[in-house]
C-alpha cells in the first residue's frame, strides 16, 4: 500500500512552504488565488485529506500567545500608562503559569495588523488591548473572525458580533464612587474625563456617575463635564478650566487616576483643601494611587485577575472550548481623598 | 545544468525540518550525532553548500527579540517589580520603535532557556534581565557564548568574558547618595539590603556607599547593616531590626526604593520623624518614589535609556556590528526625604 501523502510532499511539489499549504486548503484569503488553485489541486492529485487534530494540532504548536497593544495615536509620550504597564505584566505572569511564551508587539489601530498576524504564524492567538476608538478597528476584528483567528479584547462587550471580550464593569464603577461621595454629602460634581463613544471606559464611567446623580436627585450640570484622556497633565489641565470656569463645586470625580492626580495638584497649587473642600476621587488603583497626599479613593480594575481571565479566556478559544465574555466586578477602594 | 540543492532538497530526503538542517550543518550540539551525521552525508552527496548570506538572513528573518526575565526564586509573590515593570515597558517600546516584536518569557535561572531558545528558533538575539545570582547561571552564558547566540544582559559588568552588558553605574550611584546625606551633616549610616555577591547590583551600592563614609573619616558600622531583598514588606522587616537594635542613626541608605518605602513606614509608626530626626533615601526612582510622604530622595536608574540601550546593543550584534558594555551614569534625584 501507498504510504500517506502529506502536507510536506504538497509544499515540496508547490514550491511553498508548509504553512502556506495549510493555509490555501482551508481557502485563507492570504494566500493568493493562483497559489491557492495549484495547492488544492496537487492536494486532489495526491489524494491528500487534511487530518482535522494534526491541523489543530499545528496551529497550537508555538505555545505563543501575542498581545497586540495600541498606540494612543494622539500621545506622543514613550511611556507606558502605568495601568496598561501593570497589564502588560499581569498578562505576562499568566502566560508564564499556563507555560506560554507571550509576542508584544506595538500596533497602530490603522494598520493591517490582523494579516501580518495571520501571516506571521507567530502565535495561537491574539489578545487585543490599548487605547484606540473601537469603532476605527472593528471592520478588522470582523476580518479576524472570517480567517478564523483565535483573539479576545480587552474592553466593554461587543454585542453585534461574536468578540470574546474580558472588562471591568465600568457603568456599576462609575456609579458606585459617585453614590460614595454622594453619601458625604456633596452637591456640585465635576466630572473630568471624555465622555463620548470615541473614549468607550470612560464614557461608561460617565454614564454610571450621571445615573448616581439623578437617582439621588442632584442636577447633571454639562458646564462641569470637562474633557482629559489618560495623563496627569490632562487632569491637570481640565482642573485649572474647572477652577477658571467659575462654576461652584465641592466633589471632583475623575475618569482615571492619573487625571485625578493631575487635577490634586491644580487643586492645591489653587489653595483648596482636600478633602475638606472638595472630595476627589479616581478609577483604576494604579500603584501611586496609595502614596498620594491623601491617599486616593478610588475603584479598583484588578489587573492581576483581568490579565489571567484573557490568558484562560484565549487559551479556552484555542483549545476549541466554550468561552463567554466577563465583566469583571469593580471595587471601591476608600482612602482619604473624600472625607477626612 | 542541473539545478542547486537547497536546504528543503536535504529536508525533504532526511525527513526532518529546515531548521534542524541548518542547525546541524552548522554542528550545533543540539540535533544529535546520528541526525547530523546522516543530514550532513545528504548534504555532501547532493553537494550543497551553505550560503552565508542566505544563512545569517534566515536567522535574521524573525524580527522578533526574545527578552527573558528570571524569577526571583526566594519570592511567591505574583506582582513583578516595579523597576523590572518599568524595564520591560521600555524594552518593548524601544523593540517597537525599531520594528521589532518582542517575545517575553519567564524562565528560572536553572532551567535550559539556553538550548530551548536556540531550538525554538523564534528571536533573532535574547536580553537576559531579573534577579539571581550570577554565579548560578554563568555556565549557560559560557553555551550561549558557543552556541554563537546573540545576546545582551541587563547587570554588572562581566570582566573575565566576553558578555556585552547594559547596566548602571552601581558603585558611583550608592556613592553619589551617601556624599550628599554626608554633606547635610548625619554621622551614623545605616544600610538596609543584602550585601553579598549573590545580589551584585545591591553589593556594589554598598561598596559605594562604605568609601564614600570612608572618604569623609566616618565609621562603617556592620552592625548598621540589614538584609533585605527588593519589597516593601523585606525594608519593613530590615527597619524594625535597626530600630530594636538599640543601635543609634540618623540615616537610612536603602539598596532599593521599595525598601526605603517599607523603611519609612517603620520609622513613622515608631515615632521617628523623616527628615528631621532620620534622612532616607533609595534608589531606582520608580514611579511611586515622588508621591510617598515625605517624597524620597534617591538614584534615578534611567529605565527609558537602559531599554534603548539594550535594544540597540542587541541589534549591533545581530547584524554583526561592534559592540561594548555600557555603564549608564546614575543620576541624584533630591526630594524631601533627607532634609526639610
Amino acid at each position: 500500500m501507498k504510504e500517506k501523502s502529506t502536507s510536506f510532499d504538497i509544499a515540496y511539489r508547490a514550491g511553498v512552504s508548509q504553512s502556506t499549504v495549510s493555509r490555501a486548503l482551508r481557502n485563507s484569503p492570504l494566500v493568493n488565488a493562483a497559489t491557492r488553485s495549484k495547492i488544492q489541486a496537487i492536494a486532489k492529485e495526491l489524494n491528500y485529506k487534511v487530518d482535522k487534530n494534526a491541523s489543530n494540532l499545528r496551529s497550537q504548536q508555538s505555545d505563543t500567545i501575542a498581545l497586540l497593544l495600541f498606540e494612543d495615536p494622539t500621545n506622543d509620550d514613550s511611556a507606558i500608562n502605568p495601568f496598561f504597564l501593570s497589564m502588560l505584566g499581569s498578562i505576562t505572569r499568566a502566560c508564564a503559569s499556563k507555560g506560554y511564551d507571550l509576542l508584544v508587539s506595538f500596533q497602530q489601530a490603522s494598520e493591517d495588523w490582523h494579516a501580518d498576524f495571520e501571516d506571521s504564524n507567530k502565535a495561537d492567538g491574539l489578545i487585543l488591548l490599548g487605547y484606540g476608538d473601537y469603532v476605527d478597528y472593528e471592520e478588522k476584528l470582523v476580518k479576524l473572525l472570517d480567517q478564523g483567528t483565535h483573539f479576545v479584547r480587552w474592553g466593554a462587550e461587543v454585542k453585534h458580533l461574536p468578540i470574546i471580550s474580558v472588562g471591568c464593569d465600568n457603568f456599576t464603577g462609575g456609579k458606585q464612587i459617585t453614590e460614595h461621595i454622594i453619601k458625604l454629602g456633596r452637591k456640585s460634581f465635576a466630572f473630568l474625563g471624555s465622555a463620548s463613544s470615541h473614549a468607550p471606559e470612560f464614557f461608561e464611567r460617565y454614564k454610571g456617575h450621571c445615573q448616581a446623580l439623578k437617582a439621588h436627585q442632584l442636577t447633571v450640570n454639562p458646564a462641569l463635564q470637562f474633557n482629559a484622556m489618560y495623563t496627569e497633565e490632562s487632569g491637570y489641565q481640565a482642573a485649572c478650566r474647572l477652577i477658571n470656569s467659575g462654576e461652584s463645586f465641592d466633589a471632583i470625580c475623575a475618569a482615571c487616576d492619573l487625571i485625578a492626580v493631575g487635577a490634586m495638584r491644580a487643586l492645591q497649587e489653587h489653595g483648596f483643601k482636600i478633602p475638606e473642600q472638595v472630595s476627589v476621587v479616581g478609577f483604576d488603583d494604579i500603584a501611586i494611587a496609595s502614596f498620594t497626599f491623601p491617599p486616593l479613593t478610588t475603584v479598583k480594575q484588578d489587573t492581576k485577575l483581568a490579565g489571567e481571565l484573557l490568558v484562560n479566556t484565549l487559551l479556552s478559544l484555542i483549545h476549541g472550548e466554550k468561552a463567554s465574555t466577563t465583566l469583571i466586578p469593580p471595587e471601591l477602594v476608600m482612602r482619604k481623598s473624600c472625607a477626612s
